[in-house]
């Protein structure tokens, strides 16, 4: 099933731990997909900034909504990379991802992230990881 | 600082996002880390696995667990690599990490996340990635 | 067709690359399988170390051995990570991987690479990756 | 010592094992490095693709002259991933490399691996990985 706007937001209120973070799909079009979520207090570690937990959550989904724009809805993440660049502090975090190469049951995929701070955007980590057509991954 | 397990717990407390996925530091001697979380409805996705912003937020954590035996307590995770090779489905999912090679600033950690189900363990990833002193990871 | 030691040393064989280097398949079992070359001055960077390449090459080389015992012959390396933990200075580099989960298509395999000197052998890079059935990578 | 494009030939032609493949160091300037190596018959696989430790020296060393323009010429590569996309056949590999995020002591670059034929190009392979300043690595 062809993975649309509307279907990528649906899935993304049908997942739990999406929903527990906050986590919102806020572009998914032919340049790749973007999901955003608030930095509140319970999303941070002791230092104050976002925890990594929660920027590898955005890139590893993101990736995979990237990947599903290639190979349809029923995707899953096989495998990243992530590389901490700059601590996550901001209001908000953003994932940027977008398809590096698609086969017919994989693509590799790019992701950045950035945080929202008094209205500038600086990167906090980047990715690259496999996504998969669910149910090959392991095959 | 020297992370003791008392210490390791103290700080795992005191991160906002680690309490409010219920993660437990369960193990921190020579051999490594394991932090161990109930997989609650919402930490899942939609087909009802653990989503795997939780497993690489486990992962993460764990990694900078064990770096830390060998660097001290101010460490961070620079980057880390993850391969999802099941889907996690289970009561409980565990993160066992364990040094690789430690230097004075960096160390490289390995680390399994599995799940337990009925009785029984089973892998559902496994992560490599580079541990540094806080502050100097980019400097 | 099952990967044997025999079977893989004719591999290694036809590989022109593996001539080049003169890269030895020295085991190949359930436990997993073992590359190793002489680090002649060719094969060295500016200050004498075996370049990165040829380290990043054994591993490589490796992991797909490896993912073979658990697939078959007719393999390739889908992605991979390497840390390089230590300068690769000696007589003789060995890499050794082993699966870690295996699937139909699918293998991830770790590896690690030491060098042999004076007697004694030193992990000098550590690496994770996915092997897949040829063909099947990027479908 | 500043990475000029002079200093960066002087360097490749240093390495013994890059001499050895016939690397080129074609383009150094703020936007990144780009290194080339001619597909002789010898640096292939057994069936006839760019032999994968071919591709991932070029990714390696393409990301160490990344790393070198923004933190000095004495650099080592201290971890990377890559993801092979496609078979590597073509007459030519050419790697292009440019940096993420630099902070003093460490780079994070990536670099995408391209084969020439027929006067196209097509990528394949990309990579993503951490640069640092030598000596500081395993401190």
């Amino acid at each position: 099933m062809e993975l649309t706007f509307d279907l990528g937001r649906r899935v993304l209120e049908q997942q739990p731990f999406s929903r527990l973070l906050g986590a919102e799909l806020t572009r998914l079009d032919a340049d790749g997909a973007e999901l955003q979520l608030a930095l509140r207090p319970d999303l941070l570690q002791q230092n104050g900034f976002a925890h990594g937990g929660v920027v590898c959550y955005l890139a590893d989904n993101a990736l995979t909504y990237a990947g599903g724009l290639a190979l349809g809805a029923a995707v899953v993440t096989s495998e990243f990379k992530i590389n901490y660049v700059r601590p996550a502090i901001g209001s908000r975090a953003i994932a940027r991802a977008a398809v590096v190469h698609a086969g017919k049951r994989q693509a590799v995929c790019r992701c950045d992230v950035l945080v929202q701070d008094a209205g500038s955007e600086k990167l906090v980590a980047t990715a690259l990881g496999t996504i998969a057509l669910a149910g090959t991954k392991n095959d």
